[in-house]
């Protein structure tokens, strides 16, 4: 597998096309590009995975629809910024499909084979009579082949500080697959409401409930495993569309070949849910939280997550200080059963406690460790042998502020 | 019910002694009292409420060990602050032990009749010579009957900025029942490590599963019911104490006068908790948070939970910013099936929800109410009849700042 972080991403698998505008979502008047598609001519099947909010934006149910039916192909997505088009009720809606129909209409294809994205300030009725104009806009461009695929990635983006994509390449007998994805932030929205846009394209063949339980199991890898605030969006979707245009297929293909390219998906994933973390809102810190030697999966992903996700543990990481009291508190209350004493803990590699014994002797070492802008935490709770993992990071003040108010 | 906010409170019933000395345990040499005692030496019945986190400090164990033990019978409780005793191995349940023992040889009574709290740093060993001379110069002035109610409720603290206490007095045909209560705050340790302790006294003569029923319904209403930064700690503790010195036996009286003094508990406890919450750490608004309508008491606890927890709910709080779009998002994450077209909500009286569409006609009346440092926040779910509520501040920069490091 070849792969290459940032990069056009999207439209390297053959046949895509991407483009971005501006059509003035928020009525700033700043030019920022708030306004998406991603097109192939050729049919795509498709996968999807959605946030478990329950509530849900209106985009997010409608292409939730739309993925369930298992015969269902596409050939666009509409994705926008600046309004997530949550708690918007009838209207919201129905602006959901009219984006989709608008699409449609100028590209000349059937509504129902495109996918609809917003994210955004929540609650305010989508201005549709600029979103109108900006479809128009950007299906132009994907009609004249322009080269949109930063353009995209731009137009996503809400409190992200930096565009985040990337590609993969696989070899096999028949020729070469490629895989792109980009992701938007899981920060806030304008700061109104943290949301995640993830999307990925591919140029193989493959069935609908193929490239979902694909989808699903790298989303579980990767986009399950962050947190930055703990805050879980109305409107987090995860995209997958294949196009089939390198002519390979991939269920008939080897199972060598199959492997090599769920790893590629993974790989994908991985990288774009690494980017989002360390993009987080005002984040100094990208650390990984890897729980070992729990009874259950679900018991070492709880610990890891309460870990991650305690103020106390998080102000500590953006101070550098090598708390680990904090961090054996959070891990305490995720009540699974642990002993302290049973408990071995590292920072990267250096110990931490064994058995509940700290090891002041490295102290300064902890210190150095937890002071680089990456570090791993590794406690083994010494009950059996399941691990998860969660890649969180720290908290600021700057956080706060910057979410202070609207 | 007569109702006093702050004074002694402790001493109030008869036959109660406190008192509070400096003894050092940080090393800070900056005169904090950081030692103290409450005596009765008519024998007490008494009942405890502790942490549920896994990693319970070895005062913790030590105490809840005694008072699970039916036929106990208490004089004393000494705590400390600066030293919480926890992840401190067998050295920590030997030191919390030694404790005990130290303020029973004193005051000539056996060691099983001492309660032990500590609150402080975690992880570190508790300087035991420094605080055997404080026990010492503890049990001197409980000795000499030293007024000493102040000087207890002073050597508590730790990040608290003030002194919290109450007392409540009840009439009946025997005569007048007293209970006292102090609490220090559910902050960090200095900083360390959130912990708190509460304790109540009383002069009525009750069983110590009388007393066990009153405490738990309590804490169930008042002190379960709080969070300030979602870390539950390993230390937290609420003590109560009976020496019956009043002469009146709870079991005895009317159900009228058992329900005024069940009354009298649960408002001495509601007054600590919120006093609690209010001085929690930077802390600049109190909020209550009421989810009514939902399917059981669980699901409403939880959604408020959710919503009182969410770093991005907090940031607004703290911003003044009525942004019901991120409480309607904690909401969902809960998890308990609820639709969002379904909710009602209003702060204070003021309507913001009104089965999920937006009176945005008060947005102005919004604003001022949550620019008050004090106000509620309540959802309507409308699924089922009850009701959950959970008592919550705002997250200012300055916490983060404050914690940052040891």
């Amino acid at each position: 597998m070849k792969f290459y972080e940032n990069g056009d991403a999207l439209t390297e698998p053959f046949g895509f096309f991407c483009s971005g505008v501006h059509c003035d979502i928020k009525g700033a008047r700043n030019g920022k590009l708030d306004l998406g598609i991603i097109y192939s001519r050729k049919p795509c099947n498709a996968a999807g995975v959605f946030t478990t909010n329950d509530i849900k934006a209106a985009p997010v149910r409608y292409s939730k629809n739309l993925i369930s039916n298992p015969s269902s192909i596409f050939h666009a997505i509409v994705a926008n910024s600046g309004n997530a088009n949550a708690c918007t009720g009838k209207q919201g809606e129905a602006d959901a499909k009219k984006m989709a129909s608008e699409v449609a209409r100028h590209l000349n294809i059937h509504s129902k084979e495109v996918l609809v994205c917003s994210t955004g300030r929540i609650g305010v009725a989508m201005p549709m009579s600029r979103l109108t104009t900006g479809i128009r806009d950007a299906t132009e461009d994907i009609i004249d082949e322009c080269d949109g695929a930063q353009a995209f990635q731009e137009a996503i983006l809400t409190s992200d500080t930096c565009t985040k994509s990337c590609s993969a390449k696989i070899q096999c007998s028949r020729g070469e697959i490629t895989i792109g994805g980009v992701v938007k932030g899981a920060g806030m929205i304008e700061p109104n409401m943290a949301t995640m846009l993830a999307f990925l394209t591919t140029d193989i063949e493959a069935s609908n409930s193929t490239l979902q339980k694909l989808l699903l199991d790298a989303v579980d890898k990767s986009f399950n495993r962050i947190t930055i605030d703990g805050d879980m969006s109305t409107n987090d979707s995860v995209l997958f569309l294949a196009n089939g245009n390198s002519g390979i297929n991939l269920e008939k293909e080897s199972k060598s070949v199959q492997k090599n390219f769920a790893e590629a998906v993974n790989s994908v994933c991985a990288c774009l849910a690494r980017k989002c973390v360390t993009d987080g809102e005002k984040v100094t810190k990208f650390v990984k939280v890897i729980v070992q030697g729990a009874n259950n999966k679900e018991s070492a992903l709880k610990v890891a997550r309460c870990i991650s996700n305690s103020l106390l543990v998080k102000s500590s990481w953006y101070g550098s200080d090598p708390n680990w009291g904090r961090i054996v508190d959070a891990a305490g209350y995720a009540k699974v059963g642990l002993s302290f004493d049973k408990i071995n803990m590292l920072y990267n590699e250096t110990p931490v406690l064994v058995q509940g014994m700290p090891l002041i002797e490295y102290k300064t070492k902890w210190k150095d460790i937890v002071s680089a802008n990456e570090f791993s935490i590794s406690l083994d709770l010494n009950m059996g042998e399941s691990n998860g993992e969660i890649w969180s990071n720290d908290l600021s003040e700057e956080y706060v502020n910057f979410n202070k108010s609207e």
